[in-house]
């Protein structure tokens, strides 16, 4: 299988398993490219393309089994069931507080162990059962805990330096929160939650539709 | 000026105001198109093209006047300095909260009025100084005091019914942090943070990045 994967492409992986989760729950075993396509507003040649390069697995008479594809899915994002995700949230103020209490995080593998944060006020602090500490501890417990996922929550003008803390301590994907584009070495992951620039696009977007004579 | 914008330029909008504003901060007053590619990783002649049909302006001499087009990307982006967009959260829990205590949004004009759930223990509660309201009187709310923005941060299974909600009481965008797609009609702005999306994205990536015999 060619791993060269876009962007795009890699996008579109936890949408077809959050629509298929859905499906699932709505009581669906099989579902054809066409009724998904419609469902996601994708071509179905896209979503048929997509299967058969990430799951492997061709459409079968009325349809793809949703089971098989979101198992294939599911083992291509590493969500193998056995495989928590040790993680650190750096930043425990109300962004980082607000990732640590998610549940849903747990279903994804998410298994948050600490919060790390300067505020010398705030270590020793719960946050649900989970102890903030300072920050001088974080490598440590980085490597004593086989940390694998940074989350940070960290201002901007701190981020970076806290990235590299991270990185230097072992960890393998950075969660970033900050607004701002963090630098990582090749084979540490990263995927950055940008909220500013979501809102920038939604003004932009509401700006443009009412905007007469534009049409979109 | 074309303003049928792929969703790909449009996503640069953002980190182009961002990362100016981050030169004006370390002191610069003007930025080539190279040292900016460099900095944001694209190309220089991509940078040229954007500025040249969103702020339609020429680089000049040794580079781009930073001011002159920040201030041209605000504008675009419905960043005008006068005009604040009245925005309500539906849904109090902690991503709610977390978004309604984020002072950044401020300075994209995000001017938070109330919060709305249907948790009868959370009505007449205030987080920070804004009250929690019950669900039965958002339609009025929006329409009294001219809401453009609904947050929802609900549970994704009733995230549409909020959506139609607040479609309904006219609000012109809707920032989506519920994991699911919601559908408004044509008019109506929306913008999705899919948390649980891109967490998936990061556990793809470290397991991309780790396989043997696959290179990026």
């Amino acid at each position: 299988m060619d791993r060269k994967v876009s962007d795009a492409a890699i996008r579109r992986l936890p949408r077809y398993y959050r629509h298929l989760k859905e499906l699932e729950n709505e009581g669906y075993t099989k579902v054809s490219s066409k009724f998904l396509s419609e469902r996601m507003n994708l071509t179905a040649s896209q979503i048929r393309q997509d299967f058969n390069r990430f799951g492997g697995i061709g459409q079968q008479g009325y349809g793809y089994r949703i089971r098989e594809i979101t198992y294939a899915l599911a083992c291509i994002m590493g969500q193998d069931n056995e495989h928590f995700y040790n993680t650190v949230i750096i930043g425990a103020g109300n962004m980082g507080r607000a990732v640590g209490r998610y549940d849903g995080f747990a279903e994804e593998g998410l298994r948050i162990l600490a919060y790390f944060d300067q505020a010398s006020e705030l270590i020793g602090q719960k946050i649900g059962n989970k102890e903030v500490h300072p920050m001088e501890q974080l490598k440590a417990f980085v490597r004593q805990n086989h940390v694998e996922i940074g989350v940070i929550t960290v201002p901007a003008a701190v981020a970076q330096a806290v990235a590299d803390m991270l990185v230097g301590a072992g960890v393998k994907g950075i969660w970033n929160f900050a607004p701002v584009d963090l630098k990582v070495p090749e084979g540490v992951a990263l995927e950055s939650i940008h909220l500013t620039d979501s809102l920038l696009e939604l003004t932009y977007r509401m700006n443009e539709s009412v905007e007469p004579g534009h049409s979109r």
